[in-house]
Order: structure tokens, then sequence, then C-alpha cells
């Protein structure tokens, strides 16, 4: 290709600028990550803690589930591999069957194939990542099971990517669009206080995402959804990343409030041990966080985390 | 590419009557298919009859499971595609949990992607294809779950392919390294009557294929996986197919038989559970079969057939 040498002059120095911002933003934001982690365990173990005990309710009588947490290091036996992560598992509690909320923050090499695939990398495969990935899967088959995942990606360049979505059990339920109502909304608040675009733009992202071609069906009722964004302003963009999982922080855990106490059959808990199986479905066959986690090498518990506590194909 | 006249008539005579004698069998074989299908359905049948009842054994109070089984069609709206198949499922015997036998014949046109990829398909996207596939999961932890597919496939070449496999759930135990013995031994003997170099090479690529590489670990202990089988006597290729289900038939309901009354703890069943995941683990991200099932617009049902009944991830 014949590069004008002024466009790539301008680029570099408006990359390096633009790698210079983020990279001073690394450290921030993996600050935050752990912290929202922190958070977002506090208001799980506290809706465990205010689940009636005494009542006629199920798991009434089990002690409200703690998170427990586990580190991981990224093997460096391969020069310029690093870093690691923590995972916080509450398995087992009064109104979670297994929630995971992993932080990490890693650096490393991308291989030749990835190369091609990843902005910024085709110069220098060196990347760092860092951030914070949600899956709970919960007893009540009411109450929705929710993903969240932010983070933040630099090669030569930086960029964030994130979003939340929603997967009630029952997604014709007038309670379900209810639920999705609410999360959509926080989410919509917080993609408005950025970017008027942000929120249509994301929401159908997201819809496109979270969809199983082979059944042709969604995973569940969507939420956002994007990534690789870089608007030119990475502090605004932080900023916005920040909010994403703050009004996950606000939506979710009401939303959990509102249907934990809701009565269900054994009818319910199969249907629900159906869609977890079709939950496993998208995450093996098509997450692409999920894919691209195993084969470049990353934790293999942390990345499965998300995967059911229990499934059914019957 | 410059081809040589007289070597791309050599290869088009040698390919037209190779085609010829393939398209043959393509009769023969897709009823060897269904007639194997029965006499497999006949064995599982025979070990719910005989499991004891009345004993105190798990599940004895179960009526003996029966197959099941549902017809599907090929959508045809697109020309040239067509064909089906009929899947029998035994769910929820006194031994079996669910074991799924399918066969198909389907014919249908390549997409551009896969034409590439598949023998003779370049000159011409068509393409027939008649098989047999089996999944079975059992109740009893000490019984191995097993898998079994044989097939013919007819572009403007043909060839057959298949191989079955067995997973022990604990694949230390004496007990499961007994059981792989004998269904290695059966494949062996159906592979050395007609080609000595069969066993060691299929054993390996069956050793290849049912491999996890995201955790460095077998699906199971093996047996032999072979494809595109065209050693130039047609005949000679559907025969040793025919032998390798005919093997399959031998070796494993004299396996469970001899297992299925081993007493099982709850521990077991969990550790059975967990083993489960990873099969779904193995099918959902890695069987080729599967993913070019579902990517070619195969029939979902059939396809996710073999993902297990229930299946945790703790």
């Amino acid at each position: 290709m014949n590069a004008d040498p002024l466009t790539e002059t301008m680029a570099r120095s408006r990359g390096q600028s633009d790698a210079d911002r983020h990279r001073a933003l690394r450290e921030p934001a993996a600050a935050w990550f752990a912290s929202l982690r922190d958070r977002i365990c506090a208001a799980f173990e506290g809706i465990e803690d205010d689940y009636p005990t005494g009542a006629a309710l199920p798991f009434a009588d089990l002690p409200a589930g703690r998170f427990e947490r586990t580190s991981w290091q990224r093997p460096d036996a391969e020069a310029g591999e690093g870093g690691g992560g923590t995972m916080a598992v509450m398995r087992g509690g009064r109104v979670f069957e297994k929630v995971g909320v992993n932080v990490s923050v890693v650096h490393g090499v991308f291989s030749p194939a990835f190369r091609a695939q990843i902005p910024g990398a085709a110069e220098d495969p060196r990347f760092w990542a860092a951030g914070i990935s949600l899956v709970s899967h919960m007893r009540n088959p009411h109450v929705p099971a929710a993903h969240m995942n932010t983070r933040m990606i630099m090669t030569t360049r930086g960029w964030f990517g994130g979003g939340g979505d929603i997967t009630p059990m029952f997604m014709e339920a007038d309670s379900a669009k209810a639920d999705a109502a609410t999360f959509h909304d926080a989410f919509r608040r917080a993609c408005n206080a950025h970017d008027p675009e942000y929120y249509p733009r994301f929401k159908e992202w997201c819809d496109r995402y979270f969809w199983l071609p082979h059944r042709n069906e969604p995973r569940g009722l969507g939420g956002i959804f994007y990534d690789r964004l870089d608007s030119g302003e990475p502090e605004a963009d932080f900023a916005f990343t920040r909010d994403v999982g703050l009004a996950f922080l606000e939506a979710y855990p009401a939303i959990i409030r509102r249907r934990m106490h809701d009565a269900w059959s054994e009818a319910d808990r199969a249907h629900q041990l159906v869609r977890r199986g079709r939950y496993a479905e998208f995450n093996l066959l098509h997450d692409r966080g999920t894919l691209f986690g195993l084969q470049t090498g990353g934790n293999v518990d942390a990345i499965l985390m998300s995967l059911p506590p229990e499934a059914k194909w019957p």
C-alpha cells in the first residue's frame, strides 16, 4: 500500500497521543474494576442477608451465601506474558445458585493469527487488558440470570468495551418484560448521559450479539453491548464505562429483590434448567469472549465460570 | 493452474468410475445404517428388560425404557436440498438416562465457504450423505458413556467415515480401563480384518480428535476415528464401515451389562455430572461434526441430541 507520508505522520502522532492518554488510564481503570467488583459483591451478599430466614421459602434454612476469592496468575513461561486475576464466586447461596465476578489485569503478546483482527496489533503484538466480568445463575426461576462485563484494552491503540444483558427464564412473561424494562432503563440513562446515539446503537449490537443462530432465538431480553469504543476522548470513554457498571449495580439487585420471594414449581425449575442449557450453548458455541479467552490461553476456570451450575438437555 | 490434459482425463475417468462404484453403494449404505439402528435399539431395550426389577437397585421400579422415533425432513425451500432422518431416543430408562440413535439420508448443496474444504466439492457443490450417529448417557456413573457414528458421503467423489469412543466417568479406575480394553479389542479386531494399519492409525486419530485443548485432557478413553476413507475399493470401505458398527454392537452392550448393577453414591453422581459438563464442552466447542451440522443448517434437535440430559459446572 502506498501511504501518504503526511497522513501517516498525523495518524502516528494522533495514535501516540491517544495511546498516551489511554496509558494514563490503565491504573485507574484496573482500580475501578476492582472497586466495582467489591460493590457488586457487597450488594449481592446483602441480598443473601436480607432473604427471609425461618420462612417457608426454599433455601431459607441455608446460611447466607458469601463470595470466595481465588487468585490466578497468567503463566509467564513465554516472555512478555504476565498479570493475573481474581475470581470471586458465590456458590449455593439462598438466592444465588452460582455467581462469579472476575477481575483481571493481564498483558501478553498476540499470536500471529490474532494480530490481524485486533486494532493496533499489526504494528506491535503486545497487549494489556483489564476488566470485570460477571455472570449470575439464580435459584429462583423467576429471577433473571444476568451478565455484565466491562474492559479496557491496549495495543498500540486503546479502547473500552463492555455491556450487560439480562436473561429471564420465562421471556414471554409480563414480569420478565417488566424486569427487562428496568434493566434497559438504567442502561439507557447511563448511555444518554454520554451520547444520545449510544443506547440505540449498543442495544441493537447486544441483540445481534446474544443471538443463537442455530436456534434462531435470542439468549435473553438484551441490554447493551459495545466494543472498540475510542471516541477520541479516552477519559470520557472511561467515564461511560464506569457508568455502565453503575447502571448494572443499580438495576440488577433491585430486580432480584423484586422477584426473589416468588413461588416456583418443579416445572418452573425444569424449564429453568433447559434455558440454562441454551445459555451454555451460546457461551460455548458463539460467545467471542469465551472462545477468544480459551484460544489465547486464558484462565479456564475464570472463563468458564459463566457456565450454569446445573443444566439439562432432556 | 496449468493442468496436463492427460493427467486431467485420467483423474476424471478414475474419479468417475470411483464415483459410480460409490453411487451404487448409496442405497445399501442407507439401508445398512437403518438396520444397524434397529439392532442397536433392540440390544439396548433388551438391557432395559433384563435390569432386575423388584431389586433394591436404583430405578428398578421404572418401566423398561423404550425408544421413541421422530422423523424430520430437511427444509427444501432452496432447490436441491432434501432428505431427512429419524431420531430414536430413549429417555429416563432404568439403565439409560438418555440415548439417541439418529439415522439420516440427506442431499444438498455446499455453501461456497465449505466447498473448498470438502473433497470433490470444488467442481460441483452438490452432496449426498447418509449415516448413523449414537450417543448414550447412562444412569449409573460406573457405566461409561459412549459414542458411535458411521457415515457415507458423496460429492463428485465418495468416501466413508466414522468411529466409536468410550467415556468412562472415572477414567483412572481399573474397571474403566477394563471396559476400555474390551471396547478397543472389538475395534482392533474389526480393523485387523481389513487392514493391519487401520487400528493404530484410527486409534491415534481418535485420541487426537476427542481432546479438550483448553483443559489439556482427553474426553474419554478413546476408540477409533476415521474419515475420508477411500481406499480405491468402495465395497471394501463399506464392509469395513459395517464391521465398525458391529464391533460397537458387540462391545458396548456387554460393557453395560457388566457394570449396570454396580452400586454408586451421591458423590459418584456429582462426579458424573461434572464429567458430562466436559462432554458438553467438547461437543459445543470442538466437535467438528456438531459445528459442521449447525453451520450447514442441519436438524438442531438431532445434532444436539448428543448433549447430556443433565450436567453440572459447580
